[in-house]
């Protein structure tokens, strides 16, 4: 079937434009994005300047140590061998890189609390791990910090099938959970490319934002209740099911973005929402960006609460991600992109769905579209959309700086086309490739620039840090909208907080793990 | 027009009862309830006894302590009068009476920066106000604390149109504000009787709850960001426009909620979202209780993310309301009354609401219902729901006991009838009256006891506390769903919360408010 789409139809009118189909590749219906670990050789050898000098409070592991660790913990539970070591020390996109001796894998809460008690006299770092598919570094030792995994304990607890509340332990899979709620008609409020791999409490310790959050409101209002064990290995058990709870403080929201450095999440309850029958997704192409603001605010308005995602991609993005082999490269036409970026746009509403594309095609905004007709081309859509961080990763061989911000949405072009321009003056050998998409529906663009030939890693870093990060400040934008700052933006916090607050949160921190064991080196250095 | 009603029509026809309208006196359309406040004869004057000892760590004022207030403030905004300082003194139920000989009215965040470091210093005590409509008398003093009112910063500072974002003062009314983004095609993501008179800051300060949190969600998802003053005066600067910001921790999470006791809240940024066109409102009378979860399932199943509101309203609750000369004596058609209870249900999709009631009245959960035929009638059937607080302190003449408490759904009739039988019990003089009403959505019911002469209150108190908090303990629940826990609650927060939560809490008390001078003997004691 050819590549069909409105700018082809000789009456643009809505019915037909509606019921035509884009050719999109038969992909499996369901299939999400199981992050594929890259290459060492990715690693960007010139970041081991920038690591901090190991913190001399902290001991040494011992001999001693591991018994203590052995008689906590089967031996099925402690990983000490170089070679299983390797992937718990590495991040996903290769770039960090820690020493970590042993990775203990608790199966209880009650272990977690009592590794922290020994680690906390003892003074033994510690860094605890979800799935590992952060994109800053947080969740890999920096030096010799001990890996607490929390994949172990990877039970879903309970569900409420009246209520939609789940109770799971920190390791369950996000995937795994939803796929768990779904037959009872409801979903996670999370979604994001990751989902195959990431773990609850990686979530929840980085407030992980994702594609439906302009429909599911941030993380941290689903989750109802939580239990963590504190750095001195106290159970702080809030693992309510209420709905509304206000007696006293909200202590559970300081764990949530906290990325792990004031305690280590164990269970959560989390209010799942019902499941929409109906997910009707469309892609809009736009000449000019100036139309993309007109576009959102239309799509609210003619959408209301059912808009379930905005999503942005710019042509490059989509150029390069095509690239990819498991990707449909007619899923949208490249003869078709017309647009310098697209749209992906997901409502539950059919009719408000027709509505919206009529008017955007209709007053010029849009220039050309694409409309799923069934669930295996959403899913082709989307699929394009969260493949794009592998797509560049393909297409930078010598490295990706990734820039994770909130900029008022007018500045997305202009953002990107900036970047390209400074990347590529300072790249000596070789092209560079600039692409930005994300969340613009949450004023969260995802800026990636892939360096063609390795020697212009630092070259082109140089030019674009800390200017990226000026350039969001001067817009009142975040230097982290969804990624959190880990190693990478440790250094970086003043470009989007205050003194007062970092004061603050250093206050915090120095009263709820006064030995500094939890995840050091991150968010506060 | 006489009451019509399902129950009158011979074939109960889904079209048909659609069409047809309970009588309801014609209110004025949009009117909410402007809190009035009862006559001081209704305090519980036994409550003395369990006022905190004052803490000695604080100094009381001094002349030059006014001097130095006038520096900072002009003479307007100063109010030292004891005839004008009774309304500050005393909360809006007239429970709670404290001596504070002076309130300061600040205009700029730098005035209140100000006052708090001269304060801190001298160790003077302050206790925030907003619009002073809390329950549990957390909003006025308990001895002689500085009143800090937030009412002469009442500016909305900004509106963006295009993505809703309201930069505000912490002394604008809600009502106002949400009048002020309505002509956008916006609301506020929070709705609640005191709206009239409720001020953002003291909304945020308590997480305020309301009607349509079962929409909405937890107002702490609305605010994107905050401005407070830190108890030592430094200016907290986090008031970001992103809808996603993850750097570092959210600190201002810590204040929605905290009462006031970890610094004042000066300005805030709150997503408001578009305003739905249309809204439908239907009452349902339920005869035998067990069928409400299984209604509330079915409206979530039918409605969902179109659904707006999920209220709970006793068969007493609405005898007892209906007794007030403003609320309509037939919007509910008393001989209608065949149910144990109603539920007031709002939605925004008309189409599912007439499959769902249709669906609730032909299984039978359903016995009876009103439908409002145009937002008059709705009005009338949320100034009836609005107005219940109103009504038992009409009835309670020996006053009232509240309990705003989180509890399974299926326990809210279990609950209501065992408190009515002890109260009953302990009554020695005349009746009381037990009513049980609420935010059934999101599981919060508010039991509210009045006493029929005054000298049982103690006898009544002495029967239903502890035991309605151990009661909620066994079911998992909150003995503060919404309403926080000011100064009555502070002493039972053991019921809701674990002992390494409250330390928890302490620590950061103690780290953020060394001297404790913010609204103290609240929440923590």
């Amino acid at each position: 079937m050819p590549p069909i789409s409105a700018k082809n139809l000789e009456n643009g009118s809505r019915a037909q434009f509606l019921h035509m189909v884009g050719t999109m590749l038969a992909l499996k219906a369901g299939r999400s994005l199981r992050l594929v670990r890259p290459g060492l050789h990715r690693t960007l050898s010139a970041h081991v300047a920038q690591t901090p000098i190991r913190d001399e409070r902290f001991a040494t592991l011992t001999d001693l140590d591991m018994v203590q660790f052995s008689s906590i913990l089967d031996s099925t539970s402690i990983v000490t061998d170089d070679a299983d070591l390797v992937a718990y020390n590495t991040d996903w996109m290769g770039r960090y890189h820690g020493h970590s001796k042993v990775v203990l894998k608790p199966r209880t809460t009650e272990q977690v609390a009592q590794v922290m008690a020994y680690c906390n006299e003892r003074c033994i770092a510690v860094v605890p791990q979800g799935g590992n598919t952060g994109m800053v570094g947080g969740s890999v030792p920096v030096h010799d910090e001990v890996i607490l995994s929390m994949s172990a304990m990877n039970n879903i607890l309970s569900f409420d099938n009246a209520d939609g509340v789940a109770m799971v332990e920190a390791g369950v899979v996000l995937e795994k959970l939803d796929d768990h709620v779904h037959p009872h008609g409801y979903r996670v409020p999370l979604n994001l490319g990751a989902k195959g791999s990431c773990q609850i409490g990686g979530n929840l310790a980085t407030n992980a934002g994702g594609s439906r959050m302009v429909r599911d409101g941030p993380l941290r209002a689903a989750v109802l209740g939580m239990e963590a064990v504190l750095p001195d290995g106290r159970i702080l058990n809030a693992l309510t099911a209420c709905r509304k709870d206000n007696t006293g403080y909200d202590v559970k929201q300081l764990f949530i973005g906290a990325e792990g450095t004031l305690g280590i999440i164990t269970r959560a309850s989390i209010a799942c929402v019902p499941r929409a029958t109906q997910a009707h997704t469309v892609a809009l192409a736009v000449e000019r960006f100036e139309c993309v603001p007109k576009l959102l605010s239309a799509a609210k308005k003619h959408l209301g609460n059912s808009l379930a995602a905005f999503e942005y991609m710019d042509a490059n993005s989509i150029r390069i991600t095509q690239q990819l082999d498991h990707i449909a490269s007619a899923s949208i036409p490249v003869d078709h992109q017309v647009g310098t970026c697209w749209l992906l746009i997901e409502a539950t509403n059919e009719e408000y769905m027709e509505n919206f594309v009529e008017h955007a095609l209709e007053c010029g905004d849009a220039v050309d579209g694409v409309v799923a007709e069934n669930e295996t081309q959403a899913n082709a859509l989307w699929e394009l959309r969260e493949s794009m961080s592998e797509g560049i990763m393909r297409a930078g061989t010598g490295g990706v700086l990734k820039y994770d911000i909130s900029l008022p949405i007018a500045k997305f072009e202009d953002c990107v086309t900036k970047t390209a321009e400074r990347a590529r003056n300072a790249a000596v050998i070789g092209e560079t490739h600039v692409i930005g998409f994300g969340h613009i529906g949450d004023g969260n663009l995802h800026l990636n620039v892939g360096i063609g030939e390795r020697k212009d890693t630092e070259n082109v870093r140089a030019a674009l840090e800390p200017w990226v990060y000026e350039y969001v400040q001067l817009q009142k934008g975040s230097i982290s909208a969804e990624h959190g700052l880990g190693l990478m933006k440790a250094y970086a916090i003043g470009y989007s907080k205050s003194d007062v607050a970092v004061d603050l949160m250093r206050t915090i921190k120095n009263a709820v793990d006064p030995n500094g064991i939890c995840n050091p080196y991150k968010v506060l250095t």
